[in-house]
């Protein structure tokens, strides 16, 4: 028997899953459904590892898993290989992007060196059309060039215990933050405003970007300074920061590997 | 009485509606869901004027639309007037991203001096997911620059009669387009391109848009050379052109007044 493993770049839109993780009540999630179209492809029951769980309804552009696969003498190519997830998953809110022939010493968790998100505001008086499922409305004007100050003071290794949900498994609440940016992405001549915030680093706490990202538009609003985003990551205390940003403006855009 | 006309700029996902205009079986259309947001907030049966109607699936980001409103004596802000009917449509796929009150001589449609299209293309192997219903999917890799350089055969003042529905009501063929161009709007590292095509002028023909797209598309896969678009448009006849490219990936995004 000869193993090969596959890495897996998928795309999903988080709204109709209940997060990547395969639940055993048969709700509908990422991995499960993934896990089915391989099964349905090689009748073999495989498990997927992956980069990063996400929560209910975050999308991905980039996630990244994988899996090892006996097929036997036939050849696979990585482009077969994509086709035929893709063909049955043909109807599902997740597909394949990309599909890579990989050493056994790669994995998709451990391997990582980096991960962007990118999390998207809208800000305008009317509610989200186009974009509704996938940014967060905010309807006052915030104050985009506060929250980018306010960003920068959570840049590099700090315990962020203060962003970290109370669910959080990680062993420690100290993490790297390489990026996070608050940048206009566009502007329309009604007022509307589509703002990105980028982050980036090898790994993050559970909910840490939605909670980073929650006091920045407390900031926005102008119910904080941009000075009140260090104490707030000083006190390494979950009760002195802003809300949890909605699921649905977050996206997992990008895996980075050495 | 004193009437006021007011101009509403309308953002709307096509996907569930029947088009923009009424219909009296009861199917949705943006036309009926918006007169029926306006009779909610102000009890009175009106008709909107349409800067121009839009099919089945084909989105708007800034359409255009008026109505006259006897409001009595009460004062009434565009503010108040923006949020007042998207109160009523906070559940609809269409929204109001803008009023203003405007001279008894505007009118959407025929005051118009430009419109702008843009037609979305998902050119890559992987059906679209976080794109569904909003672009084309085209899986056969597209010669970008060719389809930009038969786009250019187009411009200017023709019989557009090879680009035109059977179904079109318009007295003249003749139309003059002011822009018609191809670009690479974004590619993945996964060899996924996100395909843009740019169409502006004062009026279109029923269908033209789509059916100028299909042509271009035909030229991105090789089936015609770039040349072979002033051979269509000089036939004047709708069977020597390529297929009409799908709604969904149309969306009306301005319409320009003098």
């Amino acid at each position: 028997m000869t193993l090969q493993r596959w890495k897996l770049t998928v795309e999903y839109d988080g709204t109709d899953f209940y997060g990547w993780q395969r639940q055993e009540d048969g709700v509908k999630t990422v991995q499960g459904t993934l896990e089915d179209a391989i099964n349905s492809f090689c009748q073999q029951r495989l498990t997927l590892h992956v980069a990063g769980r996400t929560d209910a309804g975050v999308h991905a552009r980039g996630q990244v898993c994988h899996f090892d696969l006996d097929y036997g003498a036939r050849p696979l190519t990585a482009g077969n290989l994509v086709k035929a997830l893709n063909a049955h998953l043909r109807t599902e809110p997740v597909c394949v992007v990309q599909a890579e022939a990989v050493d056994q010493d790669f994995h998709a968790r451990f391997s990582a060196t980096n991960k962007l998100y990118i999390y998207r505001i809208l800000n305008r008086s009317a509610q989200p059309v186009l974009d509704r499922g996938h940014v967060w409305h905010i309807r006052k004007p915030l104050d985009v060039l506060a929250m980018q100050r306010a960003s920068q003071y959570l840049l590099g290794t700090h315990d962020f215990s203060s962003f970290r949900d109370a669910q959080c498994q990680a062993k420690s609440p100290v993490r790297t933050l390489d990026r996070l940016d608050v940048r206009v992405h566009g502007a329309d001549e009604y007022g509307g405003v589509d703002i990105h915030i980028h982050a980036e680093a090898r790994s993050f706490l559970h909910h840490q970007v939605r909670n980073m990202v929650g006091s920045l538009a407390t900031v926005g609003i102008g119910k904080w300074q941009a000075e009140d985003m260090k104490a707030a990551l000083d006190a390494c205390d979950r009760t002195k920061t802003g809300p949890t940003a909605p699921a649905e403006g977050l996206a997992l855009i990008r895996v980075d590997y050495a």
